[in-house]
């Protein structure tokens, strides 16, 4: 291409400061340097923790920065030695990278692959610890190895997945974070089994992803827990069967669950990031295996906490990340599931704007009628 | 047998208030009701449960009682309905239960029946809410089930378990409590593999099973932590390789184990009872797939916590009890077990007393050099 080899200047929304309205820039966009892959992104959604580094509540957020990391692109050039895509790639980027090779990878256990972590939590690229994005000069930094709000980014080799070129990437955007995370939580980390009795906490994107995820593993009933009971429509569409509004009781959420569920239900996912409800996400719990899984990301310092007697009387207490999914090894094969329709991704789409309107997206979500806002960002 | 039908009269160390010394009394023992076995105990062992109730911490205490959980016999009689054992079966009392019809032992998943925990709970017997100790008509309290500080018991058939008339009960009584729940947490519950890191938190009886069962499950390291550097001679013999003792150290235990074990062990169990400890043993293991399980009771009211980042990137906390051990299945096995040599329980007994020497038992169970103190129940 053209542009290969060369700063590209494109539009990006930054984050000057916390709290203060992204503003709409022109960027530089530094060619990607080895091992690294530079993608013009096509689409991007937005996610509650591109919200929660924002609002500055983050204490490792670093300002100015690029956000986002749920979105679609394809490859504008790559730089040295790298050989696993190439450009006209469609990619979806991803903020847990998979380098294959190193202890973590290769332990068959986790998706948690390290590699690129220290430099993507500085902000910055792993080979020279520095930004690709400038502004006349002054370095922006990146967001979760991804800066997806921007119409070109840079991204480590390791944290960018190849999908099938025929997948609608104002679609499949989604499988970058929310979707994949929510349906991983259920079938890679619970590994929920036909007739268990689950409980979802927070019906929003990575809730009923859960549910979904539920119901297809052949979940017997699904009981979603929500403070906002108009969300109960939505969700008997993704497989919640019953619906609790904690509001409605003056019982703990975890006595009422247990109550109806003769002792407890085997899962329950916990999608908010609230420690209370991860608290009580575990005490629902069946004794002798229930299984609770903290999926939601809780703010900064909060602790979790629960008499042992809990554990100690059967119940796990478990966490996911990207739901498990090997980025690199599983996103393909996500995009794949949708493409054969076998996994929801349209139904979680509730809005479609454009770059420039992204601050009024960051409204919308956090609105109750919102699941996911798709921004094209190339208009 | 002459006793049959009959109140017995016989020796028992009473718990009349709380940490107050235990009192050898003549006690009466009434005849098993239905569902019921009464037994003769020939060898009890101390564990530190017993003390934590004696000592008054526990708020589930009831006193007058007779304590004692961890005990070999001969039964004496049995009453209506009792068909799987009869009167001069060896057995070992089980403070977990195993009906093996409720919903809880039908699953399959764990070992946690409850079919009697409501009146053993509460100190007395399931079929009428009574006690069958008495002193002079004033009833004496039972003690999960078992209260083996006695001459004869009576317990719920659902918690007796008939083993081999072969194995010496002075030995296998210890298999009623503390070796079984080590061996039991690494097999049962973590299911440690070969080649794995382990971390025990804790080097008493519970602590040395579970290093021994590691070791047997093919561990490739055993690190032996406590803060009585006297144990690893001892615990060498067990299995521990290494061993840190956490008062030689400015840093935060599990910092130093991270730091010596490339980023964290694959299995920690906590067998002490401290909930700090038990925060420890988790935020020791590896990124991933560490798995901590709390093995140690806590006193009552006191909370574990961490922060959720610690599940969400992988680690899991589990706890157990009595190892995962389904008890009238299982301790017959484990008992086969040490009679094929394949699992060591002599070597956990450091000192053999008669029941009037009760109140030095414990003082012996608190000294560092003490692991079980078997008592002799009938001279």
């Amino acid at each position: 291409m053209a542009t290969q080899g060369q700063v590209i200047t494109c539009k990006a929304a930054v984050a000057w400061e916390p709290n203060k309205p992204l503003v709409i820039e022109e960027v530089q966009v530094a060619p990607p340097e080895a091992g690294e892959v530079r993608v013009q992104i096509l689409f991007a959604a937005l996610c509650h923790t591109d919200a929660y580094t924002w609002s500055g509540k983050d204490p490792e957020g670093l300002f100015p920065c690029i956000l986002g990391h749920e979105a679609a692109g394809i490859v504008e050039s790559v730089g040295e030695g790298v050989t696993d895509v190439q450009p006209g790639d469609h990619v979806i980027p991803c903020y847990q990278a998979e380098c294959k090779e190193c202890k973590i990878c290769k332990s068959g256990k986790t998706n948690l692959c390290g590699k690129v972590r220290l430099a993507t939590g500085a902000g910055v690229m792993f080979s020279d610890r520095k930004c690709r994005f400038s502004i006349n000069g002054k370095p922006l930094y990146h967001f979760m190895g991804t800066s997806t709000f921007s119409q070109y980014t840079v991204v480590h080799d390791v944290s960018v997945a190849k999908i099938d070129p025929k997948a609608p990437l104002e679609k499949v955007c989604l499988l970058g974070c929310g979707v994949s995370t929510g349906l991983g939580a259920v079938w890679n980390t619970a590994k929920v089994e036909p007739g268990s009795i689950v409980a979802v906490f927070g019906l929003g994107t990575v809730g009923l992803a859960v549910a979904e995820g539920a119901k297809a593993a052949g979940a017997s009933r699904v009981i979603g827990i929500d403070i906002d009971s108009k969300k109960y429509d939505i969700a008997k569409n993704f497989g919640v069967t019953e619906f609790i509004n904690p509001k409605d009781h003056e019982k703990p959420i975890q006595q009422i669950i247990v109550d109806m569920t003769d002792g407890g239900v085997d899962y329950s996912f916990e999608c908010i990031g609230n420690v209370s409800i991860m608290r009580a996400a575990l005490e629902c719990c069946h004794k002798g295996w229930g299984t609770s899984v903290i999926v939601g990301v809780a703010a900064s310092g909060q602790e979790i906490s629960t008499r042992p007697f809990q554990l100690v009387t059967g119940r796990v207490w478990k966490g996911t990340a990207f739901g498990g999914f090997k980025s690199r090894s599983q996103v393909p094969w996500l995009v794949d599931k949708y493409m054969n329709k076998e996994i929801k991704v349209d139904e979680y789409i509730t809005h479609n704007l454009t770059l420039v309107e992204i601050n009024k997206a960051f409204d919308l979500l956090h609105g109750g009628d919102c699941l996911r806002v798709v921004l094209n960002m190339q208009v």
